[in-house]
């Protein structure tokens, strides 16, 4: 039976491997971006799209779930109560498109091309986590549904997840489940699979600096004055000492030394320094002295400005000193670090530097734990397994850069480890103009995804 | 004669100052903001506008003279060769009105309350310029033009002035003249009158920090690449050390230091520190070491960011790396540096300290010499005798903080000299939101201006 289970999987995958494209562009041309108030109603749309998608397929006690926020969309199928129970994560929601003007087509108008789809979306998460839904329903379609299944989808990732742990915290008994599944990260290569093993956290926040109570001639105030943005640029220019190690007191005190073992072992992921630069056309390597290049977009704490505004910023030229200047600051954190430690640790730094000419207010946005997920487990087994019979290669555990900060809530909350069974790459332009999710991605991502749930049932057993 | 002149004018004046205010609105109703292309329109009806204007009070030769920009409104009225002759210079262009939000009521519906005009360009320099339109009228309705006198209205002052030098070049026998005024300064304050007796220069430049080729994901690549508004904030601040002294190489080469016979003449203009700091409710003053704030803002050259914008910088939170990051910084400038050659000491010295893992690119925008406009002139001595006439007191001769580049080179095409005789505050918030001119201002010009006139012939007699 397990032979044609998976054969009756590819022969369904091959028959309607083009609809699933296509169902998957609709719903990436529903503009869910959850940062931004004035796209409310298609960040609703895209969790109704998701229910109707579940309803269709055949799953139960398919509900949209009200949030202080934006809903969740939960749908499961109980096959038997002897089977172990997945628990599927997605988040259907997007990062804003902007600049908009480097995209080459529209955000959310998706353009196949080159064997990839390109969109706003495309990858994170809709791509990713529209895998897991068309995998249902291969299982469903050739009856070979291995595991139960839970879906719970939410419309907030981008923007935190900040009303994901009261939901969990509410629905702990119908959450309950043997692993959860997430496709939200990245692997190394097409033809190096690998399972995300750890994730960075993150403090994000936003700081204002105000030096006069209005915007004044540059003329007639120019070095008599603090300038505000003059005055925010050294703030954060002293934030990294000459070494590029962060200044903010407290800020290593939890931090996780790997072992040379550990480091060792890292290094030995293949990694090609110049192609990484010439990808990004960089002209130079930049970083905390003292590790990699792969170790600092790993295991290493970092911050960085991910916005900076004020003053004028139109064409051609205004002789301005502005009142404000903004930054939008994030430190990506890494075991042990707790995100609203180190957040509060930078507020009282940022303070106590700001010198007496000018006011600063400093507020926090949206955080997240870091977290190492096991590769001890029978679920990273499975997926090791799936990973294996599918692209013929035993996919390499691996650190990542990013946060998915309920990862750790999850465990938290509900007590259920992830397994990280990303199929994007880091070429993919998540966040950026031009984001894209190649077709054959899309692909391995739906046939590797029901071989995960056979093979988690027979070692259940 | 002249008596009867002096009182002719007041009496014209106070049975049509009600009018005047009223025209001055309706030309401020005009958007014409130069810097941004979408105003075009705006600026051509303002220049068709002055146009009506001079010729409905009988000026000659009026003519709206084509540049490869916006237009320069000329007009004049030659009463007679022997009389000496007057070039009044003003422009119509105004600045950008954004922050827009920080208005109380809309820039360009003048409003008038408190004694004020608020509106852009209520006194920069519409206001200012409008006052020798109406003090035309004035004169000419009384029979009494006691000078010759020439009109030269600009259009670009808010961009560089970029085609005026051309247009001088091109006309230097219809723009002879024995002196220039200027009303584009501000006094001391009402009941301290004050001539501007010098003026500092402008150099603007432009700059871009590129790192990866595009936007890149933090989590993904925060700590591994330089981020472009990391690097360029490190940039800026080391621009000044600190005593708060600029370390572009050679900044200072060629700095004339004021005597301290000199820094003491000055320091006995009526200042209050804490009255300046509580109007703009600073908490600290800030500046070079070793120098007062009167000093900073006049006889010191500054290094200002005027805008800077880089990443996400709308609500919410975005991780992302962005490839650029932007600044525009200018550079006031004192005798006898020059502004095309600070602009490149800037350029140099600002690719000098990029790091290599960052491309730069340095734009010059318009610029502009410093100037100090003698005070021993009989235009100034006409100028201190028409402010004592209407003030009461004779005014302090002030050197200034902004710049109107077009002084030095007025002096290097024509060969005239040029009297300020500005009548705005510097709490009038020109360049800002919320700029107002005070109808009293508005008044004292249009009576001081026809003495000026009267008393500049009478002196040359």
């Amino acid at each position: 039976m397990q032979q044609s289970a998976t054969q009756a999987y590819q022969e369904y995958i091959e028959n309607n491997q083009t609809r699933f494209v296509e169902e998957l562009c609709n719903l990436i041309r529903i503009p869910s971006i959850s940062t931004d108030k004035s796209y409310a109603k298609d960040v609703h749309q895209a969790a109704e799209f998701l229910k109707n998608e579940l309803i269709k397929l055949g799953a139960d006690k398919v509900e949209i779930c009200p949030t202080a926020g934006y809903p969740i969309v939960y749908g499961e199928k109980m096959v038997n109560p002897t089977l172990p129970t997945v628990l599927v994560y997605g988040h259907y929601d997007v990062q804003p498109a902007d600049p908009l003007e480097l995209w080459t087509s529209p955000p959310f108008e998706p353009r196949i091309a080159d064997g990839y789809i390109y969109a706003r979306g495309a990858c994170d998460d809709k791509g990713q986590m529209f895998m897991h839904v068309k995998a249902f329903e291969v299982m469903m379609k050739t009856g070979n549904l291995a595991c139960n299944v839970k879906f719970m989808l939410e419309g907030e990732e981008e923007i935190g997840s900040v009303n994901l742990e009261t939901f969990c915290k509410a629905n702990k008994d119908r959450l309950k489940a043997d692993v959860i599944l997430i496709s939200d990260t990245s692997m190394i290569a097409n033809d190096v699979p690998s399972i995300t093993a750890g994730l960075r956290g993150l403090s994000y926040l936003e700081v204002e600096v105000t030096s006069p109570n209005r915007d004044l001639h540059s003329g007639l105030y120019g070095g008599a004055v603090a300038n505000p943005i003059n005055i925010l640029c050294q703030m954060i220019a002293s934030l990294h000492d000459e070494n590029n190690h962060i200044t903010v007191k407290g800020f290593y005190d939890k931090v996780v030394e790997l072992s040379a073992a550990e480091r060792a072992e890292m290094a030995k992921a293949p990694f090609d320094l110049e192609a990484y630069k010439k990808a990004l056309d960089l002209t130079e390597i930049h970083g905390e002295k003292g590790y990699t290049t792969l170790e600092r977009a790993s295991i290493r704490p970092t911050l960085d400005v991910n916005g900076i505004w004020g003053g004028y910023t139109g064409q051609g030229a205004k002789t301005v000193i502005p009142s404000k200047a903004y930054a939008k600051i994030s430190m990506r954190l890494v075991p042990n670090q707790v995100s609203s430690e180190i957040s509060d640790l930078f507020q009282k730094h940022f303070e106590s530097i700001a010198p007496a000419s000018v006011k600063v207010k400093v507020t926090a946005h949206h955080g997240g734990e870091p977290v190492v997920t096991p590769t001890d487990s029978v679920a990273y087994k499975a997926a090791e397994m799936a990973y294996n019979a599918t692209f013929g290669k035993k996919p390499i555990p691996q650190r990542g850069g990013g946060s998915i900060p309920i990862v750790a809530m999850f465990k938290k909350e509900l007590g259920i480890d992830t397994v990280l069974m990303g199929f994007g790459l880091d070429s993919d332009a998540i966040h950026s103009p031009n984001e894209k999710f190649g077709l054959f991605n899309f692909k391995r991502g739906i046939e590797t995804i029901p071989l995960f749930y056979k093979y988690f049932a027979e070692l259940k057993k």
